[in-house]
């Protein structure tokens, strides 16, 4: 006779009335999924393709802090994935149960097919999928504080990752995606996030649309590139503003050099010409939200 | 009868005197290492790990860039290894080409053992072996504008090297490596550093050693911490100072955050707690440097 106690944790009650605790996990009640070819595992594996992601508008994260994230942001969602032999860590089981609880399906995979599916070193043993959230760039509001991002076209997905996290310490109004391949979604960028993709608003348009959009809106475009006329630190950034930054290799594309109303520079020492476009992001993100800061000071 | 012209490419005289151009570049002088258990082979991997960096005081770099910015730093280059299959870049076989002619030995490596070696995703075909550099510690000198990095213990190798790349470009004076894993020299460290690795003095030694140095050469040590009391804007660097990053899980020691003379706060919005080590690292040294700059304007 099986009896569940207050946390969860199922009793059976033997023949001889005495208590025998089982290592039955309120989680452990989703079903098992073992072999490769099972039509669960076949989606989660999709939605590591940019073609998954697109085609479904869903995507994966992984691990206790994206998934607790996640929940604390009400991010969307839809399922989540186990794996028992590796999810010890009690406030990852918590979290677990909790989404049981709140009715979100999922699947425990067998350790092989979780192994296939994370980028993790030391994978925590759990992760979901979420649906994706864009804004669309008609409901994009302006005030006179607000700062975007906008990122043409990183090739690091890392360093995508990491600029949206810059992104939310500095508390930007939202960020533009304009590349086609741009993906915030990719696993490895969202696993540089470091959970702070929750809460951003994600805008995808065109160059030119984001060009019209900032004319329109009284928003200045600032660029940043090695002959940039203005050092970053000189310009006042005191005005609704959206920074762009492009890829590691090529810089802004041509179109977006003519967009931008201003173009700084970071200006840089000896035979150094380039430094990572992550920390470039970062140093020109932290200066611009700074002023704002010392404004209402 | 072989006649070789002025760019080194080898000519054929045939019987009838014709000249047939021959495919045979200088790099390809070198011998052909086919063996993965070749002891030339196996020095290259043995550079791979720590124990080998430590005990031979050598590391490999690889790719063009990282080659011609060693060159034209002036590092210690003691071998070059080649994949002839893959380097087809003719700036990349003329460094190959230069270095033979100034007498620095080689190997040509098989497809497959250059692959077994490289970290690139797109490896360019040439590599080297490189001596390691280190300034002791009593050799490192004070002047009123000198500003230097400290670097405890980050785990990722591309923080490390993407910060060491960013030191660079601000202009310090020399990295300290406080931790015994801190290792610059690292395949994956000595990539994120874009080739900034040769220009620097890098001085290995312990937190308590740096605190004793920085105490009586009049130095300022200044870590960072989310608990800092000091906005990062707030504080005047316009002292000798040096700068601790610590570990991006753990941040600084007990040890460090002793040390140290002003704890200043990279302030955040939202629910973000913490942004990417490499980052805070570069916006900490850029408005350190910047301050400094703006002195001699």
């Amino acid at each position: 006779m099986l009896w569940e106690n207050r946390r969860g944790v199922k009793i059976l009650l033997d023949g001889s009335g005495a208590k025998c605790r089982m290592e039955v996990m309120h989680e452990n009640k989703y079903p098992v999924v073992n072999h490769a070819r099972d039509p669960r595992f076949l989606t989660l594996r999709y939605l590591q393709s940019s073609q998954g992601r697109s085609r479904t508008g869903r995507y994966i994260i992984e691990g206790i802090r994206h998934l607790a994230r996640a929940v604390e942001q009400h991010a969307p969602i839809e399922s989540v994935f186990l794996d028992p032999s590796v999810l010890s860590n009690p406030f990852g089981q918590k979290l677990a149960r909790q989404l049981r609880q709140r009715g979100v399906s999922g699947v425990r995979l067998s350790h092989q097919l979780y192994c296939d599916l994370t980028l993790a070193a030391d994978a925590q043993g759990i992760g979901a999928v979420l649906r994706q959230r864009w804004t669309p760039l008609a409901e994009v509001t302006v005030d006179r504080n607000s700062l975007w991002l906008a990122v043409e076209d990183l090739e690091s997905p890392g360093n995508l990752g990491t600029t949206i996290r810059t992104a939310e310490a500095v508390g930007v109004t939202g960020i533009f995606m304009l590349g086609a391949d741009c993906d915030p979604y990719d696993p490895a960028t969202v696993r540089a996030t470091m959970g702070s993709l929750f809460s951003q608003s994600l805008t995808r348009c065109l160059p030119r649309e984001l060009s019209v959009w900032a004319r329109s809106n009284g928003v200045a475009i600032v660029g940043s590139s090695p002959s940039g006329l203005l050092d970053y630190k000189a310009l006042s950034y005191r005005f609704p503003s959206v920074l762009l930054i492009g890829s590691e290799k090529l810089g802004l594309s041509e179109q977006l050099l003519d967009a931008a109303d201003f173009m700084v520079r970071i200006t840089m020492r000896g035979h150094c010409d380039s430094i990572n476009a992550a920390v470039a992001a970062g140093v020109l993100l932290f200066e611009m939200s700074s002023q704002r800061r010392r404004d209402h000071e």
